[in-house]
């Protein structure tokens, strides 16, 4: 195979395989994983990462086609990472994605990938700010980060992301679902698309009065706005960009984009942490120290908290930091 | 409070309150939590525990209580270990339990528990064991561990279990879901409970077309079995305990028991041992190591693997092994 700043060069200039390929090592928890991270470290750090998420049937997919067509306008890379969570498919070369992103798809402007964890180890947590940063080193401007479905993982996702977007459709009964899914505190910017149909006024006043409801803001604090959108037609789409800037700008001025990514780079370094650990540990099952530890605990001689000082103990008594 | 070696003799004289007491004490990891495993540790694994799971409304509850009926009838004590993974409450004297329990709660001879995990330290996986332990402990021959629903929780506890019962009602179309849920897989003996209303005898049939579709079998494996009930009447219920025997009597004439009772062991060890892993990862929060290293990725000086390295590295050198 290619040796890895080879790959990471033409990922800058552009190129959608080597791009693919970076991506698919990090995925893959291959062996060259440290190296890519540690080639890409210095180059990342420019992206402006944002999430979208929303349940099925709100109008992700075309709002997110059309947030990139408003950033190519404006001579942006775009990447754009879609995650299904209960998908057992991933890669760079979905049918779904090609025809759902179909007017973007020649364009050499954007790279589109799909990522699916399920039962991927450590999850989402785990390998979406990999791809992230690839994408991010690759020169991307903009990363949209699109989540199917809401719940836990798409929170997480959200967490990932420098600004989070949450859609709604007018007549779903969001509203409550959204406060039961815990996104009235994870939305950035609030977008209620579809709003040709009837209950979209009435779906953004509602969300409007859910969001004063919760806590109190103080004058510099970020208000989300709720914007209208149609966005199969374009209309509303240049004023969620605008929407995004602003939300952009309030974070530089504020030093919350600083924050937010260092908290997300903890956040990153601690999962990745565990997940070693956690790896080491079952590395024991192969060395039958944790079976003969059980087994001591099934006889009765020995309870499990003290067998799991014995195991963290030999873990950390000379063990290489290898993943 | 009472010294835990005072608790642990008025758990195995049978007295409620101390039985309390002691799930209390390491179902919220109190300081007194190792010293309560040491002391049990030599007095578990006598109780045969026995998980039932399915749907809400395939009568879950009340398939309990008739089991119990019928455990207490042979004279045997009985632990009862009801977790409800969405429930925000847990404590030994809710209502619920007492209401649908109720003519068990003055038989000294049973002892009910219910058990909430929500944003429990270390979930289901965590919490379930330990206080099966002190059941166990406590004198209880057999132990049921009922969980509500059906998801990924529910599959954890069913790997708690001896022997895992998996209930399902006509008409509820829950052989697509039972299906879905992975819950084929889990079933050591499948009842079908209210088995007096109409499709009774369609779901045993699909149900056991279903199980057939399984990995083949060979002529000593288990082949689980299915029994119709009506709970609420006590029909079939003899069946069921009989096909537990059953199950139990083939689990230790293939050595499956000592078997699960030792992968079950392992597990408990791996999680206390991730936790108190994590749990350390996590005071470094305090200490700003972690924050330093966050830092020094956003500014692209580091890449989160050789973070990671440096985080596992400070962690294991020197660090006592505390929970």
């Amino acid at each position: 195979m290619q040796d890895v700043s080879t790959l990471v060069a033409q990922a800058r200039e552009g190129r959608p395989r080597a791009v693919a390929r970076l991506i698919s090592l990090v995925e893959g928890a291959s062996p060259q994983l440290r190296e890519v991270m540690a080639a890409l470290a210095p180059l990342a750090g420019n992206a402006y990462v944002v999430g979208l998420t929303g349940s099925p049937g709100v109008g992700k997919s075309t709002s997110t086609s059309a947030l990139v067509t408003a950033y190519r306008k404006q001579g942006k890379r775009v990447g754009v990472l879609a995650v299904d969570p209960s998908s057992p498919f991933s890669g760079g070369a979905l049918l779904g994605d090609r025809v759902r992103m179909s007017e973007h798809a020649s364009d050499p402007g954007v790279y589109i990938r799909s990522m699916a964890t399920r039962g991927h180890l450590g999850g989402l947590a785990w390998a979406a700010p990999q791809a992230i940063r690839v994408l991010d080193a690759a020169g991307c401007d903009v990363i949209l980060v699109e989540t199917v479905g809401v719940g836990q993982s798409e929170v997480e996702i959200a967490s990932q992301a420098d600004t989070s977007v949450v859609l709604l459709a007018p007549g779903m009964g969001d509203g409550i679902q959204a406060a039961k899914a815990g996104i009235l505190e994870i939305g950035d910017v609030y977008v209620v698309n579809k709003a040709d149909r009837d209950g979209a006024d009435a779906t953004a006043r509602e969300l409007n009065h859910m969001l004063g409801l919760g806590e109190s803001r103080g004058p510099g604090d970020w208000r989300p706005p709720i914007v209208k959108t149609v966005a199969a037609r374009g209309e509303g789409v240049d004023e969620v960009v605008e929407a995004l800037e602003k939300h952009r700008a309030w974070m530089e001025e504020r030093g919350v984009l600083a924050e937010r990514r260092g908290a997300r780079a903890a956040r990153e370094v601690e999962t990745i942490a565990v997940t070693a650990l956690r790896e080491r540990i079952g590395d024991l099952h192969g060395d039958r120290r944790l079976d003969a530890l059980a087994e001591r605990i099934v006889a009765g001689e020995l309870d499990p908290y003290r067998a799991a000082d014995e195991l963290v103990a030999g873990l950390t008594r000379g063990g290489s930091s290898g993943t």
